[in-house]
């Protein structure tokens, strides 16, 4: 795992540097300083070292992608921004998020300078290797995934406090809301590196599927991780009534009685710790936990068996060892 | 000016049936809702119609432009539905804005929604008539335009109760804010007609004048326009202390004693209408009403200037009756 902390590190450098040249020119001050704030805070760039990565695994140069990266990356940004003020969520990437340092004005026009800044740089990607027709792709990849983001937020914000949800709604969710980039990202790099529509398509799904098993080990990870390496509390999606594969599945499995125990705690503002261990209890009940990582262990192999359709080589090992990753890692 | 009207009325009918039928793909059903509302309030649409009047001007086809025109009036409803969640404008074209019917996340995400839309829809808009390359120009004049949309508002804000703000300074906001789409309307407009790049960089000057233009009008148009025409109080401006070319000017000339009566009103929240009155004078007083009127006519002048590169055509001789509509309209 450190490996591909280490490969995700290499791949990143070029792309903080292209971030950090593409926002300097930003003007005023006040908003490049709230445009670049979370872009330095360290995310994990899991996405822009897909794009890059993906572009060297079908035979492309990853310089020919890396403004399109960096343009995905900012995309990613500019969605936890407005995502924060929708959410509440004060606190990202372990600082102040943008709306609490600023307020939701300067939050909601930052966010939108990213975006606007992202398909800015994308369009400008064309170079003698890359074609118009390629960015054309690229852009429609990246636009059509923002489009998912958006409809996702808006149903994961409609399924609050909504528990009849099923499992193919919840994941047509977690689809819109997190795997639609992560595809968007390796499928732009197969474009750029000049794929076949085959295996564009197949870099598509590969992406699709780590980004569904990404989600589900996030909320797993809320339950079974120690509170420091989480930086918040074990269980806090359980007092805060969130949606989870887990929860979706345990609902749909247990006895009436025991989903109205659950869906009390859920509903309560104020869960305490007894009542997070009661619900720790029935989702053990009901085997929830072993399910939603069987779900997710699930993609992940199908993802990597999609890869055996590229030729072998270094890149390809590297998209192996991260669809191993979404599921290895511990925060 | 009814004459515009007009032709404004039959470019608009196509772009409307566009808008609905990109919009209607949008789930889940409240966020479409969100996101169409403001596109059926009946603007005036003079964006796109610049777009598809600047293509049939340059020798296309108007229907190549369609998509593009239609997708800048979706992003300048993006913009006004931002920019009324953060100036917190209750109404917007006679109708509650998207933030009071829903809440301001609804309206973060509905803008972000429209937003995402437009991209998708021009790097959609590849045809027979319409080549890669043309639509990565679009594409690039577009975001740009984003850009500069985001960069104008921040600089808004920061001019707000900021009274030392040069002509220049206010100028590069209005062309931020304003100005910019409406340029990147007419660019985009003659990029698809296949414009040779002089004709190109003339149609965005073009655009620009008469947006700059466009401006100073609705800041006058506050002052000497009647109550109902506007479908607001006469000088709410004054009351507001918004800054505009026309109070710009006034402190420039002002006398010292002027200068701080013109100022204590401005700063102050609750003007009275005698306030309002003491105000008009000193603009009088200094002449400040004429010499906006007169940088807006020298701008519009100049646009139609710039038209004379252009083939004579009906489409020329529209956008040289659009120049004059600007400075025409009362409301």
């Amino acid at each position: 795992m450190s490996d591909v902390k280490e490969i995700l590190g290499s791949y990143s450098v070029d792309v903080i540097e292209t971030i950090k040249d593409n926002l300097s020119t930003i003007t005023p001050k006040a908003l490049q300083e709230a445009s670049v704030y979370l872009t330095k805070a360290g995310g994990k760039m899991i996405r822009p070292c897909l794009t890059l990565i993906s572009t060297k695994a079908v035979g492309g140069k990853k310089e020919s992608s890396l403004n399109s990266a960096a343009a995905i990356e900012l995309i990613h940004t500019f969605s936890l921004i407005h995502d924060d003020i929708m959410d509440d969520d004060d606190i990202r990437r372990g600082m102040p998020a943008v709306h609490k340092v600023w307020d939701d004005d300067v939050a909601i026009l930052s966010g939108d300078t990213l975006f606007s800044k992202a398909f800015l740089m994308i369009s400008q990607s064309v170079s003698s290797d890359v074609s118009y027709e390629q960015i054309n792709k690229v852009l429609s990849t990246v636009a059509d995934a923002c489009l998912y983001i958006c409809e996702g937020q808006a149903l994961d914000i409609e399924f609050e406090g909504c528990y009849d949800v099923s499992e193919d709604e919840y994941l047509d969710m977690v689809f819109k809301k997190t795997a639609a980039l992560i595809a968007a990202s390796t499928k732009a790099g197969a474009i750029i590196g000049g794929a076949s529509d085959e295996i564009v398509d197949v870099m598509y799904e590969y992406g699709r599927l780590i980004g569904l098993a990404f989600q589900i080990q996030d909320d797993y990870l809320d339950l079974v991780s120690d509170e420091e390496s989480l930086g918040k509390p074990i269980g806090s999606d359980i007092a805060k009534g969130k949606m989870t594969l887990i929860v979706v599945k345990s609902l749909f499995e247990a006895s009436d009685e025991d989903r109205e125990i659950l869906l009390k705690i859920l509903k309560d503002d104020d869960s305490s710790n007894e009542d997070i261990g009661v619900v720790l209890d029935l989702f053990d009940k009901y085997d929830s936990l072993e399910y939603a990582r069987k779900v997710a262990q699930d993609n992940v192999d199908k993802a990597k068996q999609l890869l055996k359709i590229l030729p072998d080589s270094e890149s390809k090992i590297a998209l192996e060892k991260i669809a191993d990753f979404v599921l290895e890692r511990h925060s």
